[in-house]
């Protein structure tokens, strides 16, 4: 029997992994076989492109070239690992995917088109069956990241607050154009009712 | 003065390092500022892709995402080498480019207008304004690769007669296609035959 592919999206500091981690444990729990995972990364050789992706300057890549690496990663990733996990009966948990490629690149006027087509020849198009986008105020989730590591920040994190407000709206715009697939949750509770929240998100595709 | 942008192609061992090498001497001998660069690679960011391209085993990656990363590290190098080069006046001189994609890529099944939406996508389609392809009888190269270096293969070099027998006719489908634009150059004879050839082929373009 087929799994189910789940993603977790949202920008810097949000709670993904705090809450991929929080899920995975609730599924189990269920008696579903859970497969945790992320994104840029997953597999080895996207693992690869993520350092290449992740570290040196702001600069270091064009919005081109960058949109283009995060779908080689990406194509490999759904080739090895997700893809057969949920054919496995896997419950396939990522903690992010073509979702933040949409957001992130969007917000540097990368096409939303262009990133599907992309995300169509290297995955096949594969979507989750539900992304869950976690959602705060303006500069929570980046103030959360600095309580965390003092704000260690990585090609993305180093951008400005600009940035990150457009980056948070293309999010939200993904989660209005499909409302059944992908849900808009509310972040700013603590922990435990966030992962409630999320398991609500879920309640129609759980056993 | 805007400069030129050729690049050299072809199957594994036809002669292209060398013949880019001797190429860029007798276009300085002309008075020209010549820029020789290669692909995969060329700059930082692309020759860290090369790097995950080149190495490991044949199926490391999938014939997609191959063909995302070869764009990827072509968007850089066109974006911070390529382009700013024949701007500023320069004759670049590229050993592979985007014929190798379409060849190589292209015998994997790869459709070639794919490729080009790619290419237009991350390097703006540019293509270069000559390029030679070199052209082996069956074997030839892959001989000379084993004189040279007792045939140390990249992932490309690994594969079997039949996938090189398909990459030469590729390169000769490229050049028919667009005889303007792509010249296929005999590359049987001795080296300096070989590079009057290739300036033979250029003699249009040469101030
Ligand atoms: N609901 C919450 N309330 C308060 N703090 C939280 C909450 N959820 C997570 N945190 C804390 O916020 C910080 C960021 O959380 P987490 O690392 O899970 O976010 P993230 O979305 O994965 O971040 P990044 O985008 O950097 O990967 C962590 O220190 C975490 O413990
Ligand atoms: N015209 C020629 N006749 C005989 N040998 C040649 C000729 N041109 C090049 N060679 C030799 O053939 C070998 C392959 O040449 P070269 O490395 O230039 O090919 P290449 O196309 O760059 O190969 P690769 O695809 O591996 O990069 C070298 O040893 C070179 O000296
Ligand atoms: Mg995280
Ligand atoms: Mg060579």
């Amino acid at each position: 029997m087929r799994g189910r592919f789940l993603s977790l999206e949202g920008g810097e500091g949000v709670g993904k992994s705090t809450q991929v981690k929080r899920l995975a444990a609730a599924l189990e729990a269920r008696g579903l076989n859970v497969v945790v995972t992320r994104e840029p990364g997953g597999t080895e050789g996207a693992e690869g492109v993520r350092g290449l992706l992740m570290q040196g300057d702001v600069a270091r890549w064009s919005a081109h070239a960058e949109t283009l690496l995060f779908a080689a990663a990406r194509a490999d990733h759904v080739e090895k690992l997700i893809r057969p996990a949920v054919e496995a009966g896997s419950w396939v948990l990522c903690d992010r995917y073509v979702g933040s490629t949409r957001a992130y690149q969007g917000a540097q006027d990368i096409d939303d088109a262009a990133i599907l087509a992309l995300h169509g020849f290297g995955s096949k198009g594969l979507l989750p069956d539900r992304t869950l986008v976690l959602d705060l105020p303006e500069g929570e989730g980046h103030a959360r990241s600095i309580d965390r590591d003092g704000g260690a920040a990585d090609r993305f994190g180093a951008r400005g607050p600009d940035f990150h407000r457009a980056v948070a709206a293309q999010f939200r715009r993904i989660a209005a154009a499909e409302p059944d697939r992908v849900r808009l949750v509310d972040a700013t509770g603590a922990v435990e009712a966030v992962t409630a929240a999320l398991i609500d998100a879920l309640a129609d595709l759980l056993p």
